[in-house]
């Protein structure tokens, strides 16, 4: 397939007539795909169909090597122009044609309604529209800090200009100086609903400019317009990175769908495709693409891992804090993270740590100090944040991305889901959750976050209980592969001893998912807890000792959840109490009581949790409020165990 | 205290000195309640506090009335800068400045840490930055459309403005002509991390220019200024709305601390506070306020809930759905609320449809073009646009709020907590929920909406199993106060049928919340499901009738829950399992074994769901592909059963 590096210069006579060829069948490929599935969206895919051809053509990438860590990255961030792309990756050589002509958008395959890593060449899901841009930023700012020279180029809709997010990354890519980023807008003018100008009225040129980028608007149908301007860009990078306005028409090439806002998101009918493929002057093979796909039952199984290698992680000496002394559990993570970063970065950049202007909240001040590099500052723009994480963790970098919780999981719910539907690396490593919050009041309070966390199928929860705990688990989740959600709360705890008064969580013991902490033995009554309020429950089972045998069951492991010694506990003891500082609707309690009545299990059964909006105030006083002392937990106990 | 209306043109000499006075005195309580709380954010409020004073002097407002339907709206977007909110409240006789002082921060009242309604005089919880625009456009537009002259003033701060939905809420304040809605920036250009400039680099006012906006900047400090600028834009409006970007210093007032980036969010000690009450010249009464402090405790009881009276709905005539007929329950929803508009915006609006882009997909195609001044089209901008109805909610119109569930509630989660946290009035009524989104793939799929939804306390669930429910769950929604979460598929389905042939939910049937449909009896196993699988558990019943006696609990209200018909169904019937088209770690699985668990009844338990990542596909493809089709759930019936 055609390939002139941006190096050679402008298309000769020869190369832009064979590009031209190319675009003309690949039109055909974006009809017949979307009339094969009988839906789709060819709208878009033929109005971007000239910058996709011009970048496949002149950028560095490998079809043999879809991962290679050279390549330029090609990030799709209008994720439903799936006919477009995936006909230019079949041409370039990523898969059989006809492949994509079979499985597109048919259930049991890989090639999906909007943009999925499953296809070979795909570098991100998207299609929830505007987190493009923040994953383009992830790769640039990996590529150089790494000292790569490979690019990154991000496609985006013009409707899509209307997300927020967008506005947070271009602000990033321009304090970063990522010249090395590359954007182009598809300004076809119309959206599903409509003329951009009518839904949504945007000075879109004016506001790049404001945010500082350099702005390009060029003809989009003009090959050699489009490769100029990405041309000069790559060539040559200013200081602030080039955003690419590619003036395009909808449907572009089938006059009688062209500038339709309704070929946004239909297909043609077998009739109208093979008119299309007329006009284009293509061989009409809708029969046999259709008898093919008629026949066709999925084999293949889903391909919803990546075989990125992530980096080989040194977790170090863990740090041991002694019974008696208090400490918050987010300045053990802050200096875990710090000396993981000085422990890793030696030679090349494996860790940072991320944060929304809360630097000092979540400790990240050691590991900006000892580590400048690896301390990303991007300002209250979570959403943002939250995407450019997930793709750097994609880039061989394992990223810390610390807030409190209602910003990191919250408000950032739907970029985390996207991260993990992205078989991302991501540590969200937060702060203030719970009713540990300080005195910020309802809305800081983050009491959500389990039932959050339990919405992205490969997102650990892991809590830690006290700070040894804290500074295992981060350890842990630098050297191992996956999503992880960690939520902490605010305040110094007690270390947490074992019943011979030597810290529990420290020296030898080493932190393992799915695995229950048992902190107390009991017969009487067990109390399943996580996080803050395991010192608590310990306290009370000691008090309770004299006349109670309180068996203290600390879920570090939300999910993975060891529902045996869940199981377990309620056979051997007579009831058993969630207690935890978070919605008692949406928490622990609701996953323990899963795991008993999967088993079968019944048992007297009670979940202490926050059950309305409370107040500003310190911990003690809000637990108090919401009947969740430590006075509370043993009359509970008692009663129970009645 | 002193009231200037903007009418009255600029301020005299004396009342500017009075005013002068009372900035002074009001400093002084920005110093004394945060050093009496020992925590809170004295700089910002110091920076914002001429603007805040200008505007409680020249605005319309009552401190008799604080919810009057003809005040100014003044909503705090920098919802930490209470001490300025509360110290201005107290001296425009909102209430005592004695119980500000005493209860400001302090655990069991309503001065919370960041602005809450609770307080009077606060018009909405903020704090979560970059939501207060948006608010404030829900109050214009609502405004505008009431015919109302009232002006909605937004004040926020200078980092804040890095928060993409800042951009968004910008752009639709332009495209509706909201000229009765003014922002106010105070550029004290210090976050709290540091300097603005290195946060986050920002072309504040060039941003604004770029969306449309009347950009004028001023000394904040300059009370005559502030008040020119306010006066202009309330007085004479433009075409479109005015930003004011004030330039102030943090911790203006007390030199010691002005500037520095610290006091953001540190309180003074009481020996700093006593030098800055010095530096104000004004009476240190720190000691007996200290005093009357600690003697206090809380007695009153939270202010969750507004006063606001809400419009009187017409539910109207149900529609009926005849057996046989296949309809979409986002059809269904569509004409009901048609219906609605019709039937009750006659003289004023009461029910308005906002969408963000896809109108056609939430069919509001006959809302729009029957009742134009109710359908709300907010551009690809789900942030805003729930904040914009959660406020709209509270100025006495119903919104019914639709996009896709992963994006009415997955992309917006934090938007719809806070909405919540405000006792709004919002109907978030999604389509393609579950599995059900056509061939749009993993990226689209909302199934994790029930996890999302039991996180804000008081949201309710409501999952239409078939076109016929849907029309009654529409009305009620519309008459009954309360947020509420509205999910529906995107498929045809067939209309539910009772064991006689006759429509299930059509006739006289009345929507209950916490009430379970016994869609069959049987006494062998019980399948309770909710949404598009409950005709699919009806047929399993039935085909498996002459084997085994199913009994199908469809649980459209999924919250509140039916505990009751749970415990007995556990109870009377041999086995249970849960069916549905989410999640299953997360969904109604979760809630039903949480309701056997709550009651200590254990039985055969299976909760079927979806467990991974799906491909794109139809939704009887996706579900097998699940384990989730008729023939699945009879064979686990079966075994159950057995």
């Amino acid at each position: 397939m055609l390939r002139v590096p941006f190096s050679e210069g402008p298309l000769t006579e020869e190369q832009r007539t064979r590009l031209q060829q190319l675009r003309r069948q690949l039109a055909g490929d974006c009809i017949r795909s979307t009339t094969l599935a009988t839906c789709g969206h060819p709208g878009g895919s033929l109005s971007t169909l000239d910058a996709l051809l011009t970048l496949y053509c002149g950028a560095t990438h490998s079809p043999e090597q879809p991962l290679n860590a050279e390549r330029d990255r090609i990030i799709i961030s209008h994720g439903h122009i799936t006919p477009g792309v995936y006909s230019t990756l079949a041409a370039y050589g990523y898969f059989e044609r006809a492949r994509f002509m079979r499985e597109f958008r048919h259930a049991g395959t890989d090639f999906g309604g909007h943009v999925e890593f499953g296809v070979p060449g795909v570098e991100w899901n998207t299609g929830n529209l505007g987190q493009g841009l923040s994953a383009g930023t992830g790769s640039a700012l990996a590529l150089q800090r790494q000292g790569r020279t490979a690019r990154v180029f991000v496609l985006m809709g013009d409707g899509e200009q209307q997300k927020g997010q967008i506005s947070e990354a271009r602000r990033f890519a321009v304090k970063f100086k990522l010249n090395n980023l590359i954007a182009y807008i598809d300004f076809n003018r119309l959206q599903i609903g409509g003329d951009i100008a009518q839904i949504m009225p945007q000075a879109i040129a004016d506001e790049w400019r404001a945010a500082g980028w350099h702005v390009v608007e060029i003809d989009g149908h003009d090959l050699d317009a489009v490769r100029a301007a990405f041309s000069a860009a790559y060539l040559e990078p200013r200081d602030v990175p080039t955003v690419v306005i590619g003036r395009t028409v909808m449907g572009k090439g089938i006059p009688f769908i062209e500038n339709q806002a309704k070929y946004h998101g239909t297909a043609l009918s077998v009739e109208q495709a093979r008119e299309a493929l007329q006009i284009l002057e293509l061989e009409d093979d809708l029969d046999s693409l259709l008898a093919d796909r008629a026949a066709f039952t999925p084999t293949r199984a889903l391909a919803h891992h990546r075989s990125i290698e992530l980096p080989a992680i040194d977790t170090g000496t863990p740090r041991d804090y002694a019974v008696g002394v208090k400490t918050d559990c987010r300045s053990a993570y802050g200096d875990a993270l710090a000396d993981l970063a000085l422990l890793n970065n030696q030679t090349e950049l494996k860790v940072v740590g991320l944060t929304c202007d809360l630097k000092g909240s979540v400790k990240m001040q050691r590991l900006d100090k000892e580590s400048p590099d690896a301390y990303i500052e991007c300002g209250i723009q979570e959403h943002h944040a939250a995407t450019l994480a997930g793709r750097m963790s994609v880039e061989g970098i394992v990223p810390f991305f610390s807030t409190f919780g209602v910003f990191a999981i919250a408000e950032a719910y739907n970029q985390q889901r996207l991260n993990d539907l992205n078989d991302a690396n991501i540590k969200i490593a937060c702060t203030h959750c719970g009713l540990d919050v300080g005195e910020d009041g309802q809305t800081h309070q983050s009491i959500d976050y389990l039932a959050l966390g339990h919405g992205p199928y490969n997102l650990k929860i892991f809590v830690p209980a006290d700070p040894n705990q804290t500074d295992r688990i981060i350890r842990y989740a630098a050297a191992e592969r996956g999503n992880m959600l960690i939520p902490m709360g605010r305040s110094k705890l007690p270390v947490i001893a074992d019943a011979d008064g030597q810290p529990f969580f420290g020296g030898d013991y080493r932190f393992e998912p799915g695995k229950a902490d048992l902190l107390r033995k009991g017969d009487d009554v067990t109390v399943v807890c996580f996080g803050d309020v395991s010192w608590r429950a310990v306290q009370a089972a000691d008090e309770l000792a004299p006349e109670l045998s309180v068996r203290v069951l600390s879920m570090a492991s939300i999910r993975p959840l060891d529902t045996a010694s869940l199981v377990e506990a309620a056979q051997q003891t007579r009831a058993m109490i969630s207690y935890e500082d978070h919605n008692r609707d949406c928490g622990l309690g609701v996953q323990v009581a899963t795991a008993l009545a999967d088993a079968g299990v019944a048992t007297r059964f009670r979940r202490l949790g926050s059950h309305f909006y409370g107040s500003s105030g310190e911990p003690d006083a809000l637990l108090a409020e919401q009947g969740l002392a430590i006075e509370d937990l043993k009359r509970a106990c008692r009663e129970l165990a009645g």
